[in-house]
């Protein structure tokens, strides 16, 4: 698990940051790459990375602004013309399917897969099955903006093959029974319990992913004991009545959210294209001072999610 | 007048060459750029030129498959963030309305400037004022597919001063009538005609930009004696089965049609991403074989298109 940043600037394109696409790669896990938003350009960005087009399984969208969906025809008239052929599915805020659907009519683009639309009017859980459970919350911004937290199931816990080597029971079907934490009866009579032969469970991963908001009281739902939180910070800490009246959040909202939320990393994207250099690391240094783990991302940095608990705290 | 070539690939972005658009220069005539197509990523080109997208007056759609119109919407919304006030038209075939304007109201985007549309259905003069007329003719593409011939008016004779001075004819406002190619009666009597101290009028310049076509009558028409023809090569003269296939036209067929037109320069683009290095090498020459006069523009290429009649027609 692997969150790739495309585009980390707001609103408009600058030459150091594109507008916003977020790629959540999934490779290990499901063979699949989810993508966060689409502003325009963000085709253009994947070719310089090692995301395949073919591979986006999902697009959510965190809200209609034109820096993160501008870029939508395009990727899937692209995704198209590379022959993929799953079926994709989009989320987001009701008008997505106008739009896309608008965009490929008058293009006269058929795509040579299935496209799905799943418009949210309140949010919960929009996706669930066997490996993930995608949850969405509102926020405040000046247009419907969403929030997604994707929680990964636990894993189930590791069969403790030495332990029952040393008792003698032999491999085979039984196995399976044990590592379910099934009372079994052994060839030889022993009755044994499985759950005494499993490891603990191990917590899948959390990642939370917010649109474009202001403060509001569902960031801290979805925060709540991320691994990952993926937060905007258009403005900073000074410019906090700029942001307010813009409907946007600063550096430092983010990290006092993420203390707060006992989150493991902070990762702040969407940065005005007023602040480069000096005032960026300046950024960087005041959401730190409230939150340590905190790191602005520019264009195509890749964070690493480790499985491991330990792994997953740090830098 | 110059043209810059902000993208010159062919259906999908590529590392080397993205999406049409061009921008035709009139900073000198009228201090603004028409641009012609508009594909995703045109703004983010823009970015690395010296284009100003307030300065942006028309923008001329060719057809409306998507790597020809979808970065239209946000470089409108730049333009709008940039504090653009000044009206902007956009010509083009029927339906490129219901985009734009589907776009801009999912999006909530408020334009700061007027937004004015044109669209083709038949063709024939769609702009026209003292300095410039506009063109438009259908060509043969999968979907309905322009091709605009701009030309700019006559450059009226200079006043030959010179002559004017040894005949001891006085300047002041009758400088002005005999400019005009009026008979004048001067002070001492003497009578004059105007006609006899006006150099002649110098030929406005022409560019013929084509959108993707196949061969077509209308070429010719649009094409005929410009100083500049921009015309797509999809394809190399080997793949001319490919090119009529798909609706698309061959380097060698913008050639014959170069040389049997009379243009003074021909430019080919929308190249597809399947030429690479020398083969794009090859296909040139192959162009040049037919027509001398010919590149296979690049993007960020800028050609400069001279007033000087003698400058025009060589590299």
């Amino acid at each position: 698990m692997k969150l790739e940043f495309l585009g980390t600037g707001a609103g408009v394109p600058s030459k150091q940051r594109n507008v916003t696409g977020i790629a959540l790669k999934l490779l290990d896990e499901r063979n699949a790459v989810w993508l966060f938003d689409c502003g325009e350009g963000t085709q253009q960005q994947i070719l310089n990375t090692s995301v395949r087009p073919g591979k986006i399984e999902k697009i959510f969208i965190t809200h209609l602004h034109g820096d993160h969906i501008f870029g939508l025809p395009g990727l899937l008239s692209s995704r198209s013309f590379q022959g993929g052929d799953t079926t994709l599915t989009i989320y987001g805020p009701k008008g997505i399917k106008a739009f896309v659907e608008t965009s490929l009519k008058v293009s006269e683009s058929r795509l040579s897969y299935p496209l799905d639309f799943v418009e949210i009017e309140e949010g919960g859980v929009i996706f669930k099955d066997q490996q993930f459970e995608v949850i969405c919350l509102p926020l405040d911004h000046k247009i419907a903006s969403f929030g997604y937290r994707i929680e990964e199931s636990d894993h189930q816990g590791e069969l403790l093959v030495d332990k029952l080597r040393e008792l003698n029971i032999p491999s085979g079907p039984i196995y399976g029974k044990i590592k379910n934490r099934q009372k079994v009866v052994l060839a030889d009579g022993r009755e044994i319990d499985g759950a005494d032969f499993v490891g603990p469970d191990q917590k899948g991963r959390t990642v939370t992913i917010l649109g474009d908001t202001r403060s509001h009281a569902n960031i801290a739902k979805l925060a709540a004991d991320a691994d990952v939180l993926v937060h905007e910070s258009t403005f900073n800490h000074a410019e906090a009545q700029k942001a307010r009246a813009y409907y946007h959040s600063t550096s430092t909202q983010a990290a006092t959210v993420a203390k707060e939320q006992g989150v493991g990393r902070l990762l702040l994207t969407h940065i005005s294209s007023r602040y480069l250099g000096k005032a960026v690391y300046e950024m960087e240094k005041e959401a730190k001072n409230i939150f340590p783990n905190t790191k602005i991302v520019k264009d195509f940095d890749i964070i690493d999610i480790p499985f491991d608990k330990e792994a997953r705290q740090h830098d």
